[in-house]
């Protein structure tokens, strides 16, 4: 017959078995970690009516977009997970219960060009808390914790989230005499780590027409080394814009230990301006301490209006996104997979060496009710062709079943780690295995220690 | 400014909250069920070039298929996850190790038309074993045992799994003269269920000229009242798929109870056919045992060659597939939905009774650490109104924290079942919490008795 030549499109992710399991593993831990926080998960469908994902415009989007068409229908691939959410809220809204908290672990495409670390189909993580007119600022300084305890159940501890308020940047621009292009200056601040005080000089002046001395005194301000709530309090009281934004912030460092965030996993950093206009409030944006030149690995911020594309109800919110797909591909790059996370697919092998395969079944259900893994080998292969099977798939422990074993009521175990070999009953084993393989099982998939 | 109406495109399903619970409930469940057999994870992308996609040909799935174009690629949705995998393991050949055993529990995408109770989007979770030249019946017999122990975890009790072996009714055909058009008469047998006896041996002596004889001898066959190895006997001897086919279903037979599948749970079926030629030996389908009309939950069978498509190699295999966007959609129209599985998004929220509120945020992180899903309720509202908070959603504990308790070092917990309200030391009443959010969790998804 005629033969397709097998391939994977370029910039989707397939991994192989022993990567996905460590993939998974941080799937479930993120999902347990936002659970923590009272985050219900969300399943939005991968596909929606184009005009529900262009409803908020935006050139970039549409050009990245897949757009299909069944039928008469105009149907689209989401890009992101924000704009399915908005949907969901506005048309679920007399089912939903406010301040709403989801999360959605879920898939997203964009037909970016092909580049290395560039993916066309890719995990986002996000969460989002929703309120109904108003929301506290309570739930934006929870936010960092939650981004704590998320990348530390993941096994991560090098990193720190760079924090700060929209609107102490918006009114520090009302302040020193230019409010009307606050959009185009913060997006210019927002490079400040890329190209330099000296260059974003520039692009202040020469570009946005501002005179050296505003420019100077939007470096002083961003780029001020020592307590950022001092030069904040030189500004105080001119701009109400600002002194909200000053409040904000104050009142969400001072509760960051309580939410359990360590001195040295986060930075008030009034140089972090985000370019999007849709935050208004808090922002936050996340580094691997050790890999700053790979940007930010999650981010996001508090919003006035999630769905104004689809109510005229007032819907504020805060919410972050991790793109896991590319953290996943920089931790591997990084090696910072942790290579001793039991990715095996099964923790027993059962070798029968017997024609009679009843007892073998037998022992093998009977581990699994313990909640063991157990895989039988049944192939007709030489014996080093099956050891070597639980070898090459980095089983833990292999237990042979032969005629003297089961005359005797007993089992033989073989430790795959040590190579030690041990006959008993098949209670104190799998006992002594099970303790085992919970060890194994607490490692945490990646390692950056 | 202009707005969009929000909707969600039919044949995609887009749960509550609640439910959505209950869906996760069920994914993670599998999972862990299908890892019991050392089943490995898999996660294939969703989109592949349509050459891949539509290999195997068949004119109905190209119809159904979503494609799409991106620059000059011919791209398309995936249709089932079959295709996937057999691209996977001619791809990544080498890397894998055989017989490789994965599942995987994905979306998948047809364009059919629109209609209650079918799906454009939905979940199929898929197990496969895959060997390399050659694959032992033992696989065949362990499928049973897979279903068997899938299912129960969900909390499904009423079901059973009809099982038959293809090579028997290809060899019977041959015995009775009529090898030739064994397929067509496979396909008719297939609709046995629905059409009954007598349109059957119509179709099969009008449609497909089979003498009245042979079509009797068909029918007094696959509707043998009594232990269906009573009539295979009476046929043995004179075909070798026959016999072979008797042996493998006999084997797999003998083995079901040390896989842990009670005799109420199986059904050995001779009129069980499935229409598609790929199947070659052990064939399976799952009922709901009060619901016959919704037909099978979940199938599949033995196959000679998964990746002919894609590479000369000979990969035999078996596996079965669970249709869980539409097994979800029926237990819920048919009320079997536990509705006491704890599916509120908070085990215990907390609202703060004074306007300090960094009394709350460490009690919420303390209570976090002891692995309890903690929401602090900061909005500025009354107070009944934020007791109806947990009582919208489920949150089954309320804890109160006045200046009052705060001064005495106590909290006070409202449990919203019984109503009863107990002050006390946080430890204590948070581990009485812990205990009574464990007997909680124990619950299944689904309840069918």
């Amino acid at each position: 017959m005629d033969r397709v030549k097998p391939r994977t499109l370029s910039g989707f992710m397939e991994l192989l078995p022993r990567q996905q399991v460590l993939f998974d593993a941080m799937l479930r831990r993120l999902s347990d970690s936002f659970s923590l926080y009272g985050f219900t998960p969300l399943d939005t469908p991968m596909m929606e009516a184009a005009e529900i994902l262009l409803a908020k415009g935006g050139g970039e989007t549409e050009k990245q977009i897949y757009l299909l068409r069944k039928g008469d229908n105009d149907l689209a691939l989401r890009y992101e997970l924000t704009t399915s959410l908005a949907k969901y809220v506005a048309l679920h809204y007399n089912d939903l219960t406010f301040p709403f908290r989801r999360f959605e672990i879920g898939k997203v495409y964009r037909g970016e060009r092909s580049q290395r670390g560039r993916f066309r189909e890719f995990y986002q993580a996000d969460i989002d808390i929703i309120g109904d007119g108003s929301l506290d600022i309570l739930n934006e300084a929870e936010i960092p914790g939650v981004i704590y305890r998320c990348l530390t159940s993941l096994g991560l501890d090098r990193f720190y989230v760079r924090i700060n308020n929209r609107k102490i940047l918006s009114g520090f621009f009302e302040i020193i005499g230019d409010g009307n292009i606050a959009s185009d200056v913060m997006r210019a601040v927002d490079k400040l780590d890329k190209i330099g005080a000296e260059k974003l000089s520039g692009t202040l002046t020469c570009d946005l027409g501002l005179s050296q001395k505003q420019a100077d005194e939007i470096i002083g301000f961003i780029t001020f080394q020592g307590d950022p709530f001092d030069v904040i309090a030189r500004y105080k009281g001119q701009n109400e814009v600002f002194d909200t934004g000053a409040a904000e912030l104050f009142t969400l460092k001072n509760h960051l230990a309580g939410f359990g965030v360590p001195e040295t996993h986060f930075k008030i950093d009034l140089s972090l301006a985000r370019g999007l206009d849709y935050y208004t409030g808090t922002i936050y944006e996340t580094y691997l301490t050790d890999h700053p030149e790979v940007g930010s690995v999650g981010g996001g911020g508090r919003y006035d209006n999630l769905a104004e594309c689809f109510t005229e109800r007032k819907m504020p919110g805060v919410g972050i996104s991790i793109g896991l797909t590319r953290l996943f591909f920089i931790l591997q790059e990084q090696g910072l997979l942790n290579g001793t996370f039991l990715s095996s697919p099964a923790d027993v092998l059962i070798i029968p060496m017997t024609a009679d395969l009843s007892h073998a079944v037998k022992l093998a259900t009977a581990m699994r009710e313990t909640g063991l893994r157990v895989q039988i080998y049944c192939e007709d292969k030489k014996f080093k062709n099956k050891v070597a099977y639980a070898d090459k798939l980095g089983i833990p422990f292999v237990v042979f079943l032969g005629e003297d074993e089961i005359n005797r009521g007993l089992i033989s175990v073989k430790d795959m780690s040590s190579g030690s070999q041990t006959t008993a009953s098949c209670g104190i084993l799998t006992a002594g295995i099970n303790d085992k393989i919970t060890a194994l099982r607490e490692g945490a998939p990646i390692k950056d220690i």
